[in-house]
Formats: structure tokens, sequence, C-alpha cells
């Protein structure tokens, strides 16, 4: 029952230290494009953070993710050339001023990084019956998600910047590398050291939309359900908020 | 260019202490279902950890998420029903002795814990044209997985339970809590204090399922491609494993 990891209270939280570690990667993690620098990952500081994705909650302990590490600069460059198909169809999408902000974003690191990485889901990892999934299919995918998001916050940690490549068609990416039609590629990642980290979301800083104030995003009991009178649950929202855009979440 | 949260290390890696913090809660979090105690979350606990979902990465900054408190019990037994028919169902997909394991397995703790939260996908958030969902549309609802994984980790820094309730028709929950069609509830969660953590998954103790070896997740370049001779990273993995199965990754 006890945890190895000592919880310094009764009350089973980390301590201070510990829980302030955790908001700070939470805070500073930023989805990477153009900052990265071409220094090599170290080994120990690669298998840390593929051991923090392995060690996400899976749907019936399924670990249905695999790794796929890209350095072969011919897979990167079919990759990119993917990419560019996609991106041109995206912007075609967009009007006017839009589609000329759309077109100024620099939106993939995939041969500025020393490193890609494909986080992977393979639906057969254990069977076609797995505990959890009977009724919501999609549960494998969404563990894999959190591997993502779990390496995501150690790269951050260990001062690796992490893009998400979305702009692609997933036929090509499959056929680029191999994938048998269960295995589905969740997420194409671009990884490396970076110059440094914007202090906001690139998406933010250049006006393409605004972080959401999150008393505006919390419904009690029913979608869009009101807060009961008097509940200081939205101040106490506010305040989080605030503090989170100074970045000293937690303390 | 600079972050508000001051790195330590011109190679910009968070400090010891901060890392040590995050990996900490990456592999001490687990998926509660039965040690949860009644007391109520404070607000500014529960604050925070909506704020940690809401500060995860999502595609075009698009923000998809919304959070439903539940606290009614009428609307709590209402799941609970949901999940018990669709666990009957589940059940009969397994056999033998797979069968008796899984009925003997507590899976949810809707009724036990002082609060349920559905983390819902708003899929028209920002309109029919979403950067980077353009080509593969479930961009929307991983945005969302990844803010319920920050809740997650964020939730057991701050010594909070949590408990995702996947075996349910969604179909059913949707109806329940009121959700217009385009509105995906991509998390079930039950929340709460608990009376401790468990040391590993329960599904690993009570042998569902073992623990895969990481280095047979990675591969180099393709699908189940080989690693290079001489390449030292599996010895990495296998390091980092060890030291993650002993609560201390990252030193």
């Amino acid at each position: 029952m006890t945890a190895p990891i000592a919880d310094d209270h009764d009350d089973n939280r980390l301590s201070a230290e510990d829980r302030r570690g955790l908001y700070r990667a939470i805070l500073s993690r930023r989805d990477v494009r153009g900052q990265f620098v071409p220094d090599p990952i170290p080994d120990d500081v690669l298998a840390r953070v593929l051991v923090a994705a392995h060690w996400a909650p899976s749907v019936g302990f399924m670990q249905p993710w695999s790794f796929i590490v890209v350095r072969d600069a011919a897979v990167r460059g079919k990759v990119k050339a993917a990419f560019d198909r996609a991106n041109a169809e995206a912007a075609q999408m967009f009007e006017g001023e839009r589609r000329d902000l759309y077109r100024s974003l620099k939106l993939e690191g995939i041969l500025d990084a020393p490193l890609n990485l494909c986080i992977v889901c393979d639906r057969d990892r254990a069977g076609p019956v797995v505990l959890g999934r009977t009724h919501i299919p999609a549960m494998d995918l969404y563990s894999t998600v959190c591997a993502v998001e779990n390496l995501w916050l150690a790269a951050r940690a260990e001062g690796l910047g992490v893009g998400w490549v979305s702009i692609i068609d997933e036929t090509a990416l499959k056929a680029i590398l191999g994938l048998p039609e269960r295995v589905v590629p969740v997420a194409y990642l671009c990884l490396g050291r970076v110059s440094g980290f914007h202090a906001k979301p690139e998406l933010e800083s250049r006006g393409w939309r605004q972080r959401l104030p999150i008393e505006g995003l919390v419904a009690f009991d029913a979608w869009q359900g009101a807060m009961p009178a008097g509940d200081a649950l939205a101040d106490a929202l506010r305040q989080a908020q605030a503090a989170a855009e100074d970045g000293r979440l937690g303390g």
C-alpha cells in the first residue's frame, strides 16, 4: 500500500518542492518549432523521457504505445515533403489576413531538430478484448496521448523542446514509417535542445488566439450548468489562472 | 523570449529539484478506484488542478476542453447505473478465470469520491477550420486528453486520487450530462483525497498484466526498425526503467 516515493504529509501530498517542480514543467512547456539547436540528445536523457512516457496511464494496463526514433535524413525528408503538401492545402482553408498570418507561422522543425519521434498506438497490443476499452474504443488512443504529454513535460524539465507535427496526411505518414493497418501514428514529434523557451505560446503572442478565462470553462452537474450561488470556486479559479500567468502556480 | 520561470542552467533545464518533483508525480500517479475518503476538496486545490489542465497543449491554441464538476447525487447515481450496465456486459466478454478476476476488480469510485469531473471536448470551440486540425480531425480530442493527464499529475502532487471511468456507454453519458452532439465526453473522472496510493498499478499487482520492458517498445526509422549496431540507448533504457521501478527516475 505504501508508495516507494514517500509523501511528506499525512494527506499524501508530494512535498512543496516537488509540487513546484511539476507545476513549473506544466506552465513552461511549449510547442517548439523554431528554436532547435542541432546538438544530439544524450542517451540517458532520451531514455528518461521515454520511460516517463511509458509510465503514463493506460486502459487495462495495455501500454499500447511504441516509440519510433527517426534519425535517418531520407525518412525525415519524406515526412517534411508530406508536411509541405498538407500545409499548402491547409493555407487555402483560411482567408485574407488570416491566411497571410498562417503562412508566416513556422509550424514544424522536422529537419532542424536533431531527432524526430513518432509515438504510435498498437491497437492489438493486448488482444481484441481489453479491460476498460469494451465500450469506448478510442481509450487506447487516449492512453497513448497521455504518454505523449508525460514525455513532453519530462522533455521540458530536461531542457528539450518538443513540437507536435499534426499538419500531415496520416496515410502518407503510415506509408513512410511502414506502419501496419492496426498501428495508429498518434503523434509525430520533433525533439531537441533549444536556444530558449518562449514565455507564452507563439499562437498567443502572434495574435492567432487568446488564452480563455477558466471560469467560463467550468460548469456544474450538466453542460453549461450554473455555479451554485455563493460558491467560492469562481474566485479560486481566477486567482489560480492569474498565478499561472505569472508562472507561480502552487507557490 | 525569456520564460517567466527561470531556468537554473544554460541548457534550459529546470533545476534538479524541479525535475525530481515532476518525475515523482509521473511515477507515483495511480488510477484510483478504492481508496477515496469523503472529505471535500478545498476550492484552491480544485482550482489549481483545473488550471494545470487548462495549461495543456492544444491544437491551434484551441483550448477545446470544458470541465463539468459533478457533485449532485442524482446525477452520479445515473452515471453509476450506466457503469453497472456496461460493466455487466464487459464481464461477459472475458472467459473462465479471467472473467472471475475481472469481476473481483473494483473499477470505479463514482459514489465513493467526493467529486466527479467530466472533461469534455467542444469540437466547435474555434470554428470549423482549426490550425493544425485540418488533416487529423482527432487532434482536438488528443488536446483534451493532454488536459486530462496534466490534471491527473497535478492531482497526484496535491494528494488527490483520480480514477478514469471508461466502462460506460458514451451515448448514455451524453444524455445524463445534457451534452450537445458536438461535445465529446473524453474522460469521466472520480476525484478526491485518498487513504493512500498503491506502490504499483492494481492491474499489475493483481496479475492482470505486467509492465512491458521499454527496450522492446523502441524502434528506429521505421516500424520495428532495429537499433543501429553499438547503440548505447538500449542500456540507457534498461537503466532508466530500473530507476523508475525504484521511484528514483531523474536522481
